[in-house]
């Protein structure tokens, strides 16, 4: 078997459990920072390795273009590059393509586009998303699926997911099982539950190491994707890993996991961190906000990160203010911790069996100083 | 006395020695990384720590405009800000006025100028850059100088010089003393040995914790900036520190060690480090340059950072040409490292009286392998 997952304990649909890899153990559920480039931003190994990051995600679309697959193979893989001897998911590069590239087109074979680096055509199919992946030297890769535009008619979203079925069965085709390693599906179907049971079904004709839920968080608001939750976790295998793709908010990562979800991947707390907007168990605050100025305070009192243990809200306040790359760097750092911490607690409560206790008072926390109100800040 | 400046060691007019200050002790000849709106761009004080940084140097003129001298000291002080314990010399201002801000008008009391932030008025006297330094709780504060043009006649000079010694009494006297923090008188004169000698004269008929050597390193080129050194060091008393401000390269600091300058600062680490430029005991590398894109081997083989242990050139170039923020970090981290272990190895050298073979060697280094034609890249 690919990987191991064992399941270790369960409250309700949540789980918390050990996922197995070539590359090392991950605690799920875990949270994966995004490393599009082959680095997550602002942050050197050693200090994600500090904040409890388990595993990292990386772009199979940007490290394509550059440096180039065949480039970091003969480098000796993303984990030697990057100094990150640990697990690694791979996205498959559909999501970036529809997002990023230019001229896209699409058809039953794969899509061509043109870098938006320096326009030059490329061609991305199940087949060379996987052989990428294989280059990358990724822990877990994705199948290549079409991306459903948000919103979509059923039969738009049908026609699409049939399409991602019949790429996810080339792409389990032309993936070479290694052991410790794996691919996971990808559900789609928008949110029309007959759908998403069409697709989790159809990926369990083929079988895959892991299942993710793709097409969520572009915009169909959080009780739509809880919703999508609701009927599709059901309908998947109980002893593989359920992978959320591109998710979310603490709370967000909150129902998810109550709801059965076990890897979670989003841009939040790093994009955050870049642009001042920093996660604490006391809600969100906006560092660019004047009320900061003076606040000798730290920024969570309940964090050990360096930018809380070492240094006030005033100074990060300053640093924003000034453009300094070192406020990004501490905020980004402390982002990470957060979501590292709040995953532990999750696992905790999962074990504990008081995942509901544990989300009430995370949520009473975010809400009860007056965090929400900044949100606007 | 403020200071205790304890000369340990000899090699010709080279001293190595120990200054005891209230924030810790510094091993000399020094180099103090610039913090110029308090923080070393790219780097935590964790980062600053583990190059080997005994001392920083921080900006008044950009302090005082942002965060403002006054918020520094109802925060705890620049020391607990920037969480750096250790020793602070802070420039006066004077330099950063001239170059940066607008509509500057000077006169015999100090000088009028416009933020170049947002253009607020502001003005900046002898006293005041005192009083500014007081506040930020600086250990080495320095005089208030007026930054004689370059190139300038020797009339010029003189009367710029001799405004400035009239302002270092001004400095001196407003200056407060406490057990373990010092003033520093600068010596102007442009390259002219008289102006020189009569400016070394003057400052120590007031009298001074510490002497700098400024205006050099504006464009005179490195055998006027030793010139200056060679007729101006003498004259200055041989238990107090040295300070050359602003300076260098590798090769300006070996050449000012062997003169006997006690302390250095300069933006080249790390604006190189921003940059893509790397100082490595093989030259000097630019690692923009599509040379390095398959490159394995670590910027330095004989470096123990983390941008040499964990990662190779081909990395950094990836990081560099993507634009990534970790890029500036690690090469950052990289040129502080380097620049310390330099300072180190010629601590060494003057203790060893082996300072003249051990430049030779240095300078070998540099040139061997071609690291000199990539100056140009």
């Amino acid at each position: 078997m690919s990987f191991a997952h064992r399941v270790t304990a369960t409250d309700g649909a949540a789980r918390a459990g050990v996922l197995h890899t070539a590359h090392g153990t991950v605690q799920t559920p875990a949270f994966m920072p995004v490393g599009t480039a082959g680095t997550v931003k602002a942050m050197t190994a050693d200090a994600l390795r500090a904040t409890g990051t388990q595993v990292l995600l990386a772009n199979t679309y940007h490290l394509m273009l550059r440096p180039g697959a065949e480039r970091v193979a003969a480098l000796g893989g993303l984990h030697r590059l990057m100094d990150w001897p640990g697990p690694i998911l791979t996205d498959s590069g559909g999501f970036q393509v529809m997002s990023l590239a230019s001229l896209t087109q699409m058809d039953e074979g794969g899509v061509t586009f043109r870098s938006h680096l320096d326009g030059t055509p490329h061609r991305l199919t199940p087949e060379r998303a996987v052989e990428i992946q294989h280059l990358l030297d990724a822990t877990v890769s994705m199948v290549l699926d079409e991306c459903t535009a948000y919103p979509a008619t059923e039969e738009a979203a049908r026609r699409s997911m049939e399409r991602s079925m019949r790429w996810a069965s080339r792409s389990r085709a032309a993936f070479v099982p290694r052991p410790g390693h794996g691919l996971f599906g990808i559900v789609q179907g928008g949110v029309h539950p007959g759908l998403r049971a069409a697709s989790a079904d159809a990926l369990q004709q083929v079988g895959f190491d892991g299942y993710a839920v793709g097409g969520l968080a572009v915009g169909e608001g959080q009780a739509a994707m809880f919703g999508v939750l609701d009927c599709t976790l059901p309908l998947l295998p109980a002893d593989r890993p359920r992978y959320l793709m591109g998710v979310g908010t603490p709370d967000d990562i909150v129902g998810a996991v109550a709801r059965g979800i076990d890897l979670f991947d989003c841009v939040i707390p790093t994009r955050g961190g870049r642009t001042g907007r920093a996660y604490t168990s006391e809600g969100r605050l906006n560092l660019r906000n004047a009320r900061h100025a003076d606040d000798p305070r730290p920024l969570d009192p309940d964090c050990a990160c360096p930018a809380c243990i070492a240094h006030g809200r005033a100074y990060l306040h300053h640093l924003f203010k000034a453009g300094e790359m070192l406020g990004p760097m501490l905020l980004t750092w402390h982002n990470l911790h957060y979501f590292q911490s709040l995953m532990r607690i999750l696992r905790e409560a999962v074990a504990a069996r008081r995942l509901a206790d544990c989300a009430a008072a995370l949520r009473a926390g975010w809400t009860a100083r007056g965090g929400a109100a900044e949100e606007e800040g």
